[in-house]
């Protein structure tokens, strides 16, 4: 193919100018600042890791996966998620921390998708994983931080909606017991909310009339605690009934966390089902199509680290919330400090001083004193001016004697 | 090869726990917001970028690019420094705003290096561009700026040594007219700091042997502004002398900037000469055997992105100055809160207040009344204690029938 031109940069990737920089800045930091006062810790992993470690561990299916080869020939992939480096590091530099181990991040991670989808090719998280509490309080704890730290990042209004894998697991291994490709067909159309999809092949299926009308029942099982009940009525499976009682459980949680406003129960809530061991949960802005976050709890993935453990957590998909949150109020402006050449050491020295007092100061040798005396003009037009693209709120002028 | 283990991270990259991160962290903001405060707006650029574009353009040699294909098979570098994808982000998205543009960054980058060699293979650099002055001011605002970074990091001890690859080219062009091959030599060894290298090529020139001690004579050409006049004397190139003179009047600049006692001229600097058209300089903390930051002017590179345009700019090397600054003062301990279920929405509620006036909470339901008691003995018996691996500075139990 034909080179790439100057200007261009690799599909599905982005540039961020300064006036997104800040706002993703202010929500990388009020959202680690929150998880910092839940007792989350900061850790930082590398962008590379090997594909026969984390790459293979990770929820992300192979053919999404950047992958590269380093000089011995050993396959490279750039991070997909940050929930497999977390479990690198819990099983190897954090092996001797006692659980639970409460860890938080901020990373870009990235996706390898057909170049003509229109999907981002990278894109920043900020999650927590709580490691090594198998309880519901940790479910619970994990949701409700979830919700603290969407308003933590500007987000007004919202919905997580939770389901448990075990429940669809119980219910389907019940119905259609040793059916694995019906079972997986019907999950994966849950998985995309597909429901049209999902009553069609419930309807081609060769099954014991109630049992469908069981499986169609689910896909209103969704609201608050009667759902809890409901389900219970639904299903007669083990699998299926404890985890109904581990979400009911999650939900008297929440109820003490005083969040009950911000959640729903949802059972066809099923995440990536060969990843997630237990609840699953998804939130929904309100104004946008797509989830804002997303986590769950995941039982066996640490094992495969060595240190076989318990896990939960959630990512908030930072990039997306940029879209949704409101403007940061403009901070004061920035000042012009113009100077005469002998007026040098002055002008610098007034700068440092306003700096110090967290002022943003701009500096300028005028040798041309119409330049200055212009300048002057467009300051005092207004109580903001332009200059050389800049915007600032103030200018002070040094002629040759001094401030003027 | 074999599979790597479990535990294994790629060669030259690194896991950061919180105790590191909450330091490199705490560097990343104060230096972004020195910047901030001199009028240079963050932008962030993504990790992968075109070989032939921001690739090829980069100060990097080629077989250190890290490289992979895309799925249309066109060749991609993980970025190998800042400055240039900057630079194609102002002759792109940037390119309608006047100059000069002030753009500061903080980012990973990356090199691919013989594996044994034992160098970082991803780490992070946090810098500034100031695009379109090509005047001295701009060059010396460059290097103050670079002082004052390096101050918010924390680098409590370090010189700036600067020269200008102008007195280089102009007095080898002088002195060994034509022949490019042993000029190139002898810069090279001036890079690399090797000035045994540099007198034994000198020694085995066939030359004038005034001429001979002038080039041998660069190597004492460090200090204050005498240094200036010493070169004047020196050479009578039209290149090196004009080089001189911009080199006089960064001088001047950073006097009245009051920071002399930081910086000193030194002829012998080159930086990567292929890149670097002007001043160039490094930072050396007292206690580190390799330069903390390095920057200089590049005019030349933003006309390969469809702007031409003068240039300076430099990057501190932020993971190494993690390593030369001192520890954090420990914040205030986290606060440790135990509740029986009964007491589960008293405790949660308080946790909430306490996060909301900035302090650490970390909650945990206590069924076994023993273990509250417990803790309540080893709370008692310091001021800090732990508590499955995590350090506490206070506990509040709360018990069946409220707050203990």
């Amino acid at each position: 193919m034909s080179k790439p031109k100057g200007f261009e940069k690799p599909i599905g990737v982005k540039d961020y100018l300064p006036h997104a920089v800040s706002k993703l800045r202010h929500i990388e930091r009020s959202v680690l600042e929150c998880m910092h006062r839940w007792g989350y810790d900061q850790i930082m992993t590398p962008t590379m890791e090997y594909y026969d470690t984390v790459g293979v561990a990770s929820a992300t299916s192979d053919q999404k996966l950047f992958k590269l080869l380093n000089q011995r020939g050993t396959t490279i992939v750039l991070r997909s998620d940050m929930t497999a480096p977390i479990a690198r590091v819990v099983g190897s530099l954090l092996k001797e921390q006692p659980f639970p181990l409460r860890l938080s991040y901020h990373g870009n991670v990235f996706r390898a998708f057909e170049e003509d989808a229109g999907r981002e090719a990278e894109f920043f998280q900020t999650g927590v994983e709580l490691v090594g509490d198998p309880s519901p309080e940790a479910d619970a704890e994990i949701i409700a931080l979830a919700i603290a730290s969407l308003q933590a990042a500007g987000v007004r209004s919202f919905k997580i909606a939770f389901g448990h894998v075990g429940f669809l697991n119980g219910l389907f291994q019940e119905t259609l017991p040793g059916r694995e490709a019906e079972q997986e067909a019907l999950k994966a159309c849950l998985l995309q909310r597909d429901h049209v999809g999902y009553r069609h092949i419930l309807r081609s299926l060769d099954m014991d009339e109630s049992q469908r009308a069981e499986l169609e029942g689910i896909l209103r099982l969704r609201g608050g605690q009667e759902v809890c009940e409901q389900a219970m009525q639904l299903s007669g499976s083990d699998g299926a009934r404890a985890a109904i009682r581990h979400l009911c459980e999650i939900w008297d949680v929440l109820e003490a966390y005083g969040v009950q406003e911000h959640v729903l129960i949802d059972l066809t809530m099923i995440g990536d089902f060969s990843y997630y061991t237990g609840m699953t949960f998804e939130g929904y802005a309100s104004n946008l199509g797509f989830p804002v976050c997303s986590g769950g709890r995941y039982d066996n993935l640490l094992a495969q680290f060595g240190r076989p453990a318990a896990a939960t957590g959630f990512a908030l998909k930072t990039t997306r919330i940029l879209e949704v949150v409101e403007e940061e109020p403009a901070a004061a402006g920035k000042t012009l400090i113009v100077y005469a050449p002998a007026a040098r050491g002055q002008a610098l020295a007034s700068a440092e001083r306003l700096r110090g007092e967290g002022r943003v100061v701009v500096t300028e040798m005028a040798a041309d004193p119409e330049l200055a005396a212009e300048l002057r003009k467009a300051a005092a037009a207004g109580s903001v001016f332009s200059h050389r693209g800049t915007e600032y709120g103030e200018m002070i002028v040094f002629g040759e004697g001094g401030r003027v």
